[in-house]
């Protein structure tokens, strides 16, 4: 199975550029952003950047409207996938999502933005039955290679995989780096209201830390067994939602001793961390005090430890000056990217953000590049 | 009911300092104190400072014993109420919450710490049907009164009052500030998993804000709805849950407008404001954007605006001065207030935490009293 793809993409490799040279638009903005780029100070790498595929698109769509559950996250699909009123916020998502290679381009050029680290947006393939989901994520990520390698200096990309089936999960990550030469992994939080540190998941682990590629868990809505309190005021989503989910599952991961096993595994977090750096301090405390009492698992580390060992974060959604001051303090320099979260966000305003932080240049250099470079083996 | 309750406390208030004086213990460690504050910069007065009643601890008793539901919070009730082990951590802190004048005043001596702004400990009244709510509310302030009444300069404290019943909770509301002369009101996030964005909660925001008293939501364990993935590694109290529902339940306030109906309306967060600091920037431009997609109630002012105008947070169980420095420039020093959390934390190392933290001193003396003495009324 690994053979043929690896054979494919060596030839697309081979006849994708000229292909593309002849086509015109994307290389020109290639070009385009390549000039704009000695101008500036920092190679600027956007970590948490989102695209769909028709394939997907279509798929999500068709489940908006058959599935029957109260999921969280359907209305947001929904809203984008499923006809969203012409000219609106959300029909520019569903346009900017499916498109890797134009309009991107020329955005990503406009804002002065050398490389877009793309990952598919949510709810990636995690809401199908286990064989869609591996046949899905294999297809989406063939093409994200595909778009890679026909545009290496402006594009890496993060594989998705089927949490439903861990042992194909495993494969379909071994096939992502070693044939398709992807960067690291993403997924949305909770699969079937299930969480990561649960062994059976285990097997995405091991892949990760023996493949030495980052899992980036990106946000998705709480899920069933937490949903109640967001279903008012649209607090599923980004504006708090998100937060509580994927904060929540970060600090399962901490606590259930899932870093003692893999010492090497590096989790990335987008929106600076999910605001578990705000809460180490405590989390440390109650830790110790708990492990005192027999209440809780016995870690080698501190949670904090883990989070400096083991974790990444991004600057995702969160353009606050005092935020990042706060999180270089807390988790340190090495640890923190830059990420814009296109199409959601905005991408001037985000290069404006880093380019205007009150931090050093070396700092900057790391975050805007050094450490996605590092981290997600971006040449 | 008013009148023999005030008039009770007035003949209280008359002869309990005196018979105060006499019994000896307690009155000398408030003379130590006063001593020991001669000796100090600044007066410290902890705002997050739990106690509880005779009655309150055997009601909880039963109710660890006899409920048949599932609510995260019973554990905590029963490993402390219930038999604890003797000797244990949870043994002390049982004892703690029962003492209000011996043991309490000579620790807050020996860790130099002027004043207790004192509140019935999780879960106050709310478990309990409405009538026994409205009476053990009843009970626990009048207890609270007394206790202040005979140590005035060591002992401020916050009524609690009965959610199940909004009326009755704002007749005690007037009855503690107007009769008993606490200080404010303490409530402890849901009440039957329901939230106080509710409407039908308002008659305890319309009493809090007519009668200029602030209203303290403490943490207590995710509602049921979002109980499902704290139920592993103890993580529905201190160490992650507590900040995972009270921080929902604060932005649940600010996004329902509650507080442009009640524009004076003063909430207290603990532990550092809840991570809702963190994640203002967020809220604001996910708010900017819902509102304009017609997705979001239409609110008067930016959700950090809200935050800056109506909330206060205290320092309680979040020792770091990281996080310190970030929340005072993102909430300012009028709204930080130092807090302990005892007897769950220790008194000497949060005096270290807040002598040490690298403010200035103008910034520390709010911080220390200044901020608790306008917010609270404490004279």
């Amino acid at each position: 199975m690994r053979i043929p793809r690896r054979t494919f993409l060596g030839g697309a490799a081979a006849i994708l550029p000229a292909v593309s040279a002849v086509l015109g638009t994307a290389s020109q903005a290639a070009n385009q952003g390549a000039t704009a780029a000695k101008a500036r100070r920092f190679r600027r790498i956007a970590t948490e950047e989102a695209f769909t595929t028709p394939e997907l698109a279509e798929a999500w769509r068709e489940l908006a409207r058959t599935a029957s559950n109260s999921n969280l996250d359907l209305p947001f699909i929904k809203s984008i996938f499923d006809s969203p009123e012409p000219g609106s916020i959300r029909d520019e998502f569903r346009r900017r999502l499916l498109d890797i290679e134009n309009e991107r381009l020329r955005i990503m050029d406009e804002a002065g933005v050398d490389m877009h680290v793309l990952s598919v947006t949510i709810p990636g393939v995690q809401m199908f039955d286990a064989d869609r989901a591996v046949e899905h994520a294999r297809r989406a990520n063939d093409r994200l290679a595909q778009a890679v390698r026909r545009h290496p200096r402006r594009l890496a990309g993060l594989a998705c995989f089927p949490p439903q089936s861990p042992v194909r999960a495993a494969r379909e990550m071994e096939c992502a780096v070693r044939d398709l030469h992807l960067n690291g992994f993403i997924v949305n939080s909770h699969t079937n209201n299930e969480y990561l540190d649960d062994p059976k998941f285990w097997p995405i682990f091991e892949a990760a830390e023996s493949l030495g590629r980052p899992i980036y868990i990106h946000p998705r809505s709480p899920s069933d067994g937490m949903a109640e309190p967001f279903r008012q005021y649209n607090l599923a989503g980004s504006i708090w939602g998100y937060a509580a989910e994927t904060g929540t599952h970060a600090v399962r991961l901490i606590l259930s001793g899932v870093f003692d096993r893999f010492p090497r595994l590096k989790i990335v977090l987008g929106h600076m961390g999910e605001a578990v750096p705000f809460w180490l301090w405590r989390v440390d405390f109650m830790q110790a005090r708990r492990t005192g009492e027999g209440m809780a698992r016995k870690l080698q580390l501190k949670p904090s430890e883990y989070f400096q060992r083991n974790f990444a974060i991004t600057t995702s959604g969160v353009e606050s000056h005092d935020v990042l001051e706060f999180v270089l303090k807390v988790v340190g320099d090495d640890n923190v990217m830059w990420a814009i979260d296109y199409p959601y966000q905005p991408s001037g305003p985000a290069v404006a953000f880093m380019d205007s932080a009150p931090i050093s240049d070396a700092t900057k250099a790391k975050v805007y590049h050094q450490n996605a470079e590092r981290i997600f083996h971006i040449t």
